[in-house]
């Protein structure tokens, strides 16, 4: 693991010590899948920033200065980069300061181990995503409820864990967003009550096409009846399910064939993409 | 402003880089008032902070140890300070580690302003609460809704803003909890969906008693047609609100009688408590 810490333009030996980023979350992340050192998706993941920083009114240092800095501390790896940029130090008190330069910390962290090749399993977790959330969409630094849905299961066997909302609506995974297949059709949960927009889901949903592919309210049953799951995050690409408690899904061709077309934007995501059929 | 960060029981000198407060606002904080050193509120803080702790499965350092550093810090001051305290550092992703010892940071800052002696001026905020939060009563470090709340204003005139959840009804300030006064009772936001359990409302509810005070769902209706209204947090006591948008509310002798009640306990609100009615 490197790490390295800036504010505004300048790299400094620590976090501020008053930063709003530590005290109340005041920030957004990114985690971006890095391929021999280069960033296939840095524009996806910089555009998801710069709007999450134009609604939190969030300051964003430069961005072909944060892209060095961040390919020069990966230095040629494979590997998963994070990006966090926190609002700076603003004494005490909620109201944001207007003329603190963002705080950001770049950091390199190993990959993660291979999805196992059958497919995840899955539980569901008890809590839940509160709405409306003035943060919907946001990959914002307020993560408890992550947190404590990822604290509930602690045994190997269980890949992720689904979260659904106060009023039962499946949402996404703990750090992933979530695609069904029904009737010939992909459906993703909406993300403009609570959940992330996630950069991967975004890629997919543009490889679908509107023809192929709706974003809406889902219902456990709606998921549970699916003919395919998968999840999908920018580290590990398109991940397909293979079990939910009980139930069991066999592998799905047009999931192979969507990991092939994710694998032609991320070379990293090349291995997933196995011989299958292409997406329906 | 003076500023120390601890690790376990070890003091260090910066915040660790992979800090989870930093990341994901893994943490729990207090403010506490203090006066000539003391921190006469302290038991009352630190039950709540171990409430806190509990539900998130935080691991806390020795109180005793905390509280010397803290009135060590303060120094015979009074002041306002900060106590954040996070799950330390580890690692990526959303899974809390086990061992970590907990970061915890302490603060000074100067007392705020004195409440104008008329009341305080209020708005209603736009960002709505989310429901139902797995969070709902804690002081934990998830405070982007405050942020984007307080966020909304910058005129001076106004002194605190209103937040309501999704469905309308009337939750807190966002910086202090809120009672209104109804046909001679009292009556405070539940906390059990969202909002923070703070501590003078705490004191404010064991003074009222439940003959006198209730905890409800409060419509903006009930409170806008209320006799009378107060703020309060532990920092600044009770402090009487004196308009809303158009309405208006003058000095209320309850209001008084609940300030010297409240200044029993914590000399600091002492000059808050001036001649007036008693508590009805």
């Amino acid at each position: 693991m490197n790490a390295r810490v800036y504010v505004g333009e300048r790299a400094v030996q620590a976090l501020p010590l008053l930063d709003r980023g530590y005290a109340y979350g005041d920030g957004l992340f990114e985690t971006l899948r890095a391929h021999r050192g280069q960033l296939p998706w840095w524009d996806a993941h910089w555009r998801r920033l710069s709007r999450g920083a134009a609604r939190l009114r969030l300051p964003l240092p430069r961005p072909d200065y944060v892209r060095a800095e961040a390919e020069r501390l990966l230095d040629g790896a494979d590997a998963v980069l994070k990006l966090i940029v926190s609002r700076g130090a603003g004494g005490r008190g909620y109201a944001p300061p207007t003329d603190a330069p963002p705080t950001w910390l770049l950091s390199t962290h190993p990959l993660p181990p291979p999805a196992p090749a059958e497919g995840l399993r899955l539980r569901w977790c008890e809590t839940r995503l509160a709405t409306p959330s003035a943060l919907a969409g946001l990959k914002h630094c307020n993560r408890l409820e992550q947190v404590l849905a990822r604290a509930e299961w602690d045994a190997a066997e269980i890949h992720e864990g689904l979260m659904r909302d106060g009023e039962g609506a499946v949402v996404c995974a703990t750090a992933a967003n979530l695609f069904v297949l029904r009737e010939g059709r992909w459906w993703t949960p909406r993300v403009d009550r609570c959940g992330v927009a996630g950069v991967c889901r975004e890629q997919v949903l543009a490889i679908l096409g509107e023809a192929a592919a709706e974003t809406a309210t889902l219902s456990q049953d709606a998921l549970e009846s699916a003919d395919a799951v998968f999840l999908c995050n920018a580290v590990r690409g398109i991940l397909p399910v293979a079990r939910l408690g009980e139930r069991v899904w066999p592998s799905h061709p047009a999931v192979g064939g969507l990991q092939r077309r994710l694998a032609e934007s991320h070379p990293a995501f090349e291995s997933a993409a196995l011989p299958g059929s292409e997406v329906s």
